[in-house]
């Protein structure tokens, strides 16, 4: 029996483009012999389809498409995931559902048992929980499929949450010949990982091998990483597809595979995600090309590069925007920078609509100090020249600040957070300085003294960001542990041997800085816990 | 027995100082010689409390404040709402529960049984379903008690929702004398009414009496109006709290009430929404003084209104920065309106600052004719000159852009949409003309020019809204059809008699600028779906 495991990239709600996709999949998988091909978890709407799935009519037009689909099954047969009308009266109208599809016939579904709402996932939202578990004999075999999360619980793999049911266990009883999961299964870093160690115990508890067809593609701000595997049932690696790109793994279960053992590049795959996250951000929506600002700090530069990568260097624009207190160092660095990679290089100085608003303000701030005030109009007058040639050459902007920073609240609302797409807002000042350190691994792409100078924003003179932050090391095993880990601040300074002060300080600007983040880009999401939907805290609140 | 509705507004998070505002209530109740004092739904935490219930220093912390007011109960009763800790293993951690306290002891606990789980509603993230029905013995009597959403699904007044059960009709079955059901139902329009009807429903149904106790205040985007009411077997209104502000409902169940009519007064209700909206927005974070642009036309002038009633006119500043496109009579109907309300008034010319920017640009943009790039750089230059004001004098700048421009993206990201709370965020044109009227009712305090003129955004010479949308009246029309109703372009062509052209560009139109809205300030909830957490839409997507 050959199965295809078809790895696509679908667009959030384009039912006809996704249609054409699965059936030319289908068409060319049949050509190649498939007796099955399986595609992702909402294949057909592209996940997560949110609110969307609130409209009756994208529901029937959902249904409709499926029906064109299973006429192409003819001679073979297919496992789609889509939202599926619940034909009873339930909490909810709809269940997340795999369609399977035999020779042209509608075999049944099956629904998704457990619905993760937790993180950035609100399926009780939206959907009913399966209850059914069943094989289904195809080609011989008797089959059990499952939806993402229903094989997670088995594993513990599952956050705040503790279901009820383990359908691992309840198919077991059933003794599968193979389990087949289509996921739609989110990239964070240690996710692929995790993901394999969910299959492998899933199959050796089940005691047969395991498909695991996964989506790929970003789709705002969550990036789907593919990994879609084989695995036998000692839970060992079998097969494997790319991650980050569309592939038709193909597995013939008939064939002698020498297992080996999963490997991640960490590093490498934080890139490609990154890359795969603009790319689609911008693609999907039938933009090509993006500007920034470009400091001469380490942030911008590895946007740059990332940029670059995602959308060829042709459709990359660097703002360099000095002020008075750029240095001639950042300067430089930054036309190095724009050189090596061969991107647009652009200079307007700041200076003239700067020193304008302060012209303007002056006789209305009599007798006040300097303060943030003038630091931020330099970030605004920035913003505003980015937004300008936004508008005028239809570049999105890509804003640069990193997690740590965003934390914080060091950055500039409406200045330097301007942006159409936050590319760092969730990989963190450690993480930045790591990806430089792999994009410079054969060749020196970004200056050595971009990654050896102190980060400043340079917005007043000789300012570091240790003037008024501790050191990032410190910010980010806060960070850490306090927004995935959910520990309490005496917690966190006890486990560190920092100062409880100096902890209850790092939580309280995390806290206070919410409603900043509130108006951010979109950002993409490489960490267990991004500041996005994921994390849901009220502005206003008093328990920090 | 006299039961006090102890209608108060807490501060989310704020465990030690609702503690103290509960304590102080069961003492004052107690002098007064009530058997019972019921507190909202959450009171302990505020509702919704949202991802702080993840915390688990934050339960606990809610726990250890609990047994405090415990020891307060002595001599009387109190039914608190907040959140419990699952003692089992449960797929969540927490119910969402009622406390019953009688003479210092806990007489146990009432979980929450129906969790929305749809527009604004997230409880399933966090809350496991109650599961138990029991009547208390209170007083002589025996008393059911619900908790919020338990009693609205039997006049199946919960979108999106079919719940499996009905806490009503299971309750009815054991014949309660009394329901008590504690709340924290946010405003919209026409919430207070839906809500009566809901309690008269259920009271009648239960053939019984009912309390309502609701919430009231602002918490971030969600208002609740409090309206706590009395309503006897027959449904009928005895007795209600004030809508918009604390205050303790005193019932005597053995004394006669006359019911009266249940009448709502729509204008002026939404008008105290957003002042509480405001005041509550400032007043829980610690500001007191608000800036924003006025233009002379009616958004700004509408907000202008609100935010002097809600902070006091020493706190209020109207920044009018004019361009060379402002009318003389925007000049002058700006100018009278400030001197009506008696706030301060600045005036700061954009021009220079524009001009600079045109003359730093030109070169870059040579032989490109002028577009909305002009127009959005002197939308900009005011967003930064009000910003400047804001982080000089700590005012927090309220965005003046209604529910209909946001749906159409008739704004200015980073210009005039910037702000700490967009005020009209969910008030559609329509609506803040009825406000204005109902501002203007006794006295003309916002000049009739304002009213009568035609919008205009004034960007560019002689521009007006009507340039490049339809009116008002069919946008409005149409966003109610779509984004409430769900009902696909078709069917509101077909239900309005527009052409099925303009009902899909409109439609594209708020699809498309999902991007913007991301960006914009929290802005007031007051429909039944606003443009917030409340309608989750990718802005990535090709279904429309």
């Amino acid at each position: 029996m050959i199965i295809h495991l078809a790895q696509i990239n679908p667009i959030v709600g384009d039912l006809k483009g996704n249609t054409e996709k699965i059936i030319s999949t289908i068409r060319a998988s049949k050509k190649e012999g498939a007796d099955l091909v399986v595609f992702p978890e909402c294949a057909l709407t592209g996940y997560p389809p949110e609110d969307l799935l609130l409209l009756p009519h994208f529901i029937e037009e959902t249904a409709f498409q499926l029906q064109l689909i299973l006429s192409e099954t003819k001679g073979t047969g297919a496992i789609i995931g889509y939202p599926r009308k619940n034909p009873h009266t339930g909490e909810k109208t709809l269940f997340n559902s795999a369609a399977i599809m035999m020779d042209g016939t509608l075999l049944g579904v099956q629904d998704k048992i457990l619905l993760p709402t937790y993180d950035v996932f609100n399926e009780r939202r939206y959907f009913e929980s399966g209850t059914e578990v069943k094989l289904w004999d195809i080609g011989g075999k008797k089959i059990g499929i499952t939806v993402c999360e229903d094989i997670w619980h088995h594993t513990e793999a599952v956050p705040q949450t503790s279901y009820q049911k383990d359908p691992v266990l309840l198919y077991r009883d059933l003794k599968p010949d193979l389990m087949i999961n289509i996921s739609s299964s989110p990239y964070s870093v240690n996710k692929p990982s995790i993901r394999f160690d969910v299959c492998s115990k899933a199959a050796q508890s089940l005691r047969c091998p395991l498909l695991l067809c996964n989506q790929v593609g970003a789709n705002d701000s969550l990036i789907f990483d593919g990994h879609s595997l084989y695995c036998n049932r000692q839970g060992e690696l079998l097969a494997s597809a790319e991650g980050f790109k569309e592939e038709v793994l193909v597995v013939d279960l008939s064939k002698e595979y020498t297992p080996f053992p999963w490997t991640i590049k960490t590093e490498e795959n934080l890139f490609q995600a990154l890359v795969l996250g603009i790319r689609d951000y911008f693609l999907k929506q039938g933009f090509k090309s993006c500007c920034f600002g470009l400091s001469g700090g380490i942030d911008s530069a590895v946007v740059a590069c990332i940029a670059t990568e995602a959308l060829g260097k042709e459709n990359v624009t660097a703002l360099c925007m000095p002020s008075r207190y750029s240095s001639e160092a950042s300067t430089h660095d930054a036309k190095v920078l724009t050189e090596n990679l061969d991107i647009r290089n652009i200079w307007v100085s700041i200076e003239s609509p700067f020193q304008s608003f302060l012209d303007l303000l002056e006789p209305h701030f009599e007798g006040k100090p300097p303060d943030t005030t003038e630091e931020n109009l330099q970030a605004r007058t920035r913003g505003i020249i980015l937004m300008a040639f936004s508008n005028k050459y239809g570049h999105v902007v890509l804003s640069t600040g990193n997690k740590s920073e965003m934390a914080m609240g060091y950055a500039t609302l409406y200045g330097d957070m301007c942006g159409g797409l936050g590319v760092l807002n969730d990989v963190t000042k450690r993480q930045v300085y790591e990806l430089a350190e792999w994009i410079n691994r054969d060749k020196k792409i970004i200056p050595q003294n971009i990654l050896d100078k102190p980060p400043s924003a340079e917005l007043k003179p000789n300012q570091k960001d240790s003037d008024s932050l501790p050191e990032y090391a410190i910010v980010d095993a806060v960070l850490e542990d306090y927004i995935v880990n959910h520990l309490s601040p005496q917690q966190i300074a006890e486990k560190h041997g920092y100062s409880l002060e100096l902890v209850e300080d790092l939580v309280k600007k995390i806290h206070i800085n919410e409603y900043k983040r509130r108006q951010s880009p979109p950002g993409l999401r490489v960490s267990e816990r991004a500041f996005s939907k994921g994390r849901q805290f009220p502005i206003v609140q008093k328990w920090v």
